[in-house]
């Protein structure tokens, strides 16, 4: 069968020497060099020929290993109603992240941010038996998030490209089955592309649900963080990282003593002054927690994550006390909380799994300018709830053989979760189960960053020359330079068509009044794995062939490069 | 290369066997019951699996089209930024019919109707030269408009796909010429969607320009009317009909005489009181265009075209009067308006071409409870402006030949047009020209309503038993039924896997526990144009084959249906 061949002549075609000014990723530079994208606003990006293409071939082979697990797809609108996000709560939960509008009579719509709710009112109006099950829907759409920081080109855009899809099924049994569908599906999806990447646990936000993995691709512009243990399989987003918690058995530990520490408001100073390193001592920050203080009690030497503290309260809000909230409540001493007494001002105490029952710091002592030491977990205090909430650090003990853990960054690629019934319950979706009975159906929602993964490609695969494809992404095979004149264009136009018509995708720079240095800078930069230069050795029907990654080159009769290349 | 086999003991599927409530149109019924598609909220509609496929196959002949032309396709974002739209005037021209929204930090932005302006900008940055010349780009995009009546099912959507192409040339010649590639490719386009269409003049609307044609579908649920010669080659949306204006030289005609009508408002009841055919008399309809007060005269007997009437005077606004607008304009006297002295009141008089110089009229003397006679155009009152902005009527003689014209439904599919420099002039686009000076770009746009298309395919198609695809837009070749036991749906699924191997796209009905009538109709509804039925033949190794349309059915042993089918 034909393949495509482009012309450059005939294409819409500028690369730029510079970087963008506003570009700070590798993925963003190239991308926009290379003519494959052009930004139209802040986070919002137009798909170029060469751009479209790419995109368009990290698609495809996305639908086709959905087809091969049995997903049907469909296509959702963008433009949403707002009722069923409000019945589900997301519709406050997504808060500015979600673009909102009103149309002409005043009806409140969204852009859909990702489509639950809508896929389960599909599925509670088309099934109405197990015999219908299991379904998975999948769609390839563009969706919209209103991020506060839209950066890095289309890897964190407010309009991308997403494969989102959708399975149900009766039972949790089935659930796991078509999450391991998902799984098989993403680890073949992920392969085709190329792409370097993770499985990792996750945690599964304001989805809701439980099972949750994610596949991150390493790389320095990625904005997720993960763990993985250089001892055994483990590895996770950093926000999945757990501590166990172990109860210290020791001795009696000596009684509680208050002490005058003077101007020790922080961490730091007191540490300094009592001469105790920073982990002996306890840090309690207060958060509001839908409008309730709470305190949460971490190492002095760690740091709260506050994304991972909201994760673990949402959808309750969580913000920082500001210096008002100290006011008419003189139990709260700002910089020298502890967490003894709190309990009978009715403060609830979370803390870091470290805060184990036995264990004893040194903390404040709700005094100006007094702490306590020898406060004892369990004794001095009760923790009411545990939870993960420091910042995950290199050498911290892998939750499953205690090895120290390693940290690497990565772009989130895919993310697969078991939903469980969350939105059947919304929505009233139920069943007829095998037993003649109604049963209640269970979720699982699974999604790939399309436009995303091309970034996340264009990340892992660039070199300093410019952008470097894997084969099944490239918008082409073969780019074929004419470096000279009439005869090497025509040359390079007949060889290019010879190609095409035995399938191989080919660009043709047969560009006029270019010369073969900017050519081939150009070819460098767009990054087709193959590159076919038709130059001086023409007229002796000799070209060169060389490879976009290694740099090889070698020359050859032209048939003979024809041959090798529809091999 | 082996096709898509689809079970639909697999599927999700459910057929209706009413209508629903809400459906007016052919389409609209049957593509719902068919499941096909599914409503979100008023004019935004889910496409299900089989409606996702048909779509799908309407933008692959959409592509391979634009493709041969030399087009290149790209995706713009269809979340805008309101700079261009506001630079071009659209902005405020488009009013409620653009969905508009704020993001986080109160900039706002606009869902695309149509990209014009930001084809321009892209083109602007990506080409200096004439060389560079033509460009022609295209993207099959989701497009949103927030119609006042959304109805009709997918035909007129607040949110719909569309191809839409803009063509960039240096001349007005080279203009004609990417025109005429887009003619040529609609053409071909609508031919192998199998549609019946009409190329048809057409105005251009809010989009500015000049030579304009539509792609009409002929269907008694269309929205536009044309109007065709039966004796000449004219066809023109009858928004885009002209009258010629023929000055009557006639005998010195009697001069004006008031007289007293009393108690005749309307033309009716004038023509009854002066016994005269409502064609003698002129009616004077009082409009404000941006609030100025403006007459439109018309024959009595013609209804003025309020539509026409602001595509002429777009982008003014055109609003009717009100009984406001009489308090303190004496000069205007309700129901007795006349041409004749609105020139000293300064007044604009604009007249529909019938209203030709020298004709003589009945009309208002604007004094309550009389009108006047021997009212000469040309004589007692003069027109300002010439427009044709009376609705057409079957009969209007044809602005070609003056044969009596035809006026039929139709759905608009497509449209082209050549723009011109409005968009380039907006964006100060300027290329190198051939003789080293700076040209300003002239621009086309074109486009197609891709999910129109499916809506307009389904009304020109279907029968009284369902939808009947054409070939290449069908969701599958052949429905292979299985109308029995476990027999016939092990012989359905091996007939299917045959089929699919030899590239024949195929759906199998293997449901179990569904009869052989549902399966029957269902197989009508859905609309696949050969259907093959393993029945009770099955075990003797004999089937039936049916087609669609005709209904014709003959039986034959497998093996040569399955040869018949593969041809």
């Amino acid at each position: 069968m034909a393949a495509r061949v482009q012309r450059l002549s005939r294409s819409m075609l500028k690369t730029l020497r510079d970087d963008p000014a506003d570009a700070e990723t590798l993925s963003h530079k190239l991308l926009v060099r290379a003519g494959y994208v052009r930004r139209t606003a802040a986070g919002i990006w137009t798909w170029l020929p060469l751009g479209k293409q790419v995109l368009d071939n990290v698609s495809r082979v996305v639908r086709e290993e959905m087809d091969a697990i049995g997903a049907q797809e469909v296509l959702l609108p963008a433009l949403l109603p707002k009722e069923p996000y409000e019945a589900s709560g997301r519709y406050e939960e997504y808060g500015q992240l979600l673009f909102r509008l009103q149309d002409r009579k005043g009806a409140e719509l969204a852009l859909g941010p990702t489509h639950e709710e809508i896929f389960t009112q599909v599925v509670k109006d088309q099934c109405t038996s197990y015999k219908d099950m299991p379904v998975i829907l999948y769609q390839v759409q563009t969706k919209y998030r209103d991020e506060a920081r839209p950066r890095s080109g289309v890897l964190r855009g407010r309009e991308f490209l997403m494969k989102d899809s959708y399975s149900f099924d009766v039972s949790d049994e089935e659930l796991a089955q078509s999450y391991a569908l998902h799984r098989a599906a993403y680890t073949r999806i992920f392969e085709r592309l190329g792409l370097d990447y993770r499985i990792v646990s996750a945690v599964s936000g304001a989805m809701g649900g439980s099972a949750s993995e994610e596949f991150l691709a390493p790389a320095a512009a990625g904005e997720d963080t993960f763990a993985d243990c250089p001892n055994c399989d483990y590895a996770a987003n950093t926000e999945a990282v757990t501590t166990e918690l172990t109860t210290v058995e020791g001795a009696d530990q000596p009684p509680l003593e208050e002490l005058d520490t003077p101007d020790t408001p922080t961490i730091d100073t007191l540490a300094a002054y009592l001469n105790v390193p920073a982990s002996a001592t306890l840090k309690n920050l207060l958060v509001k927690v839908d409008g309730e203080i709470v305190a949460v009690g971490v190492p002095g030497h760690r740091e709260v994550d506050l994304g991972k503290l909201g994760e673990h309260l949402a959808p309750a809000e969580v913000e920082l006390v500001t210096a008002e909230d100290f006011v008419d409540r003189p139990e709260l001493v700002r910089g020298y909380v502890g967490p003894q007494g709190l309990a009978e001002h009715e403060i609830r105490y979370l803390a870091d799994p470290r805060v184990a029952p036995g264990t004893s710091w040194v903390t404040g002592a709700n005094k100006e300018g007094k702490h306590a030491r020898n406060v004892v977990c369990g004794r001095d205090f009760t923790v009411d709830q545990y939870l993960d909430v420091v910042v995950v650090e290199p050498g911290d003990p892998c939750p499953k053989c205690g090895t120290g853990l390693r940290l690497d960054r990565a772009i989130e690629i895919g993310h697969i979760f078991q939903l469980g019934r969350k939105y059947a319950d919304t929505f009233g979706l139920d069943v007829l189960g095998r037993d003649g009975k109604p049963v209640r159906v269970t979720m699982g929602s699974y999604g790939i960053g399309v436009s995303r993964a091309v970034a996340a490609l264009a990340e892992q695969t660039a070199d300093e020359q410019g952008l470097c494809w894997p084969e099944e992404i490239a918008p082409a095979d073969v780019h074929v330079v004419a470096a000279g004149k009439a005869a090497q264009i025509e040359l390079a136009v007949e060889v290019g068509d010879k190609l095409g018509a035995a399938g191989v995708r080919v660009l043709v720079d047969d560009r006029q009044g270019v010369s073969p240095g900017v050519k081939f800078t150009d070819a460098e930069l767009i990054g087709v794995p193959q590159i076919l230069i038709v130059g001086r050795g023409a007229p002796k029907g000799l070209v060169e062939l060389k490879d976009r990654r290694s740099g090889e080159r070698v020359e050859l009769p032209v048939e003979e490069a024809i041959q090798r290349l529809t091999r």
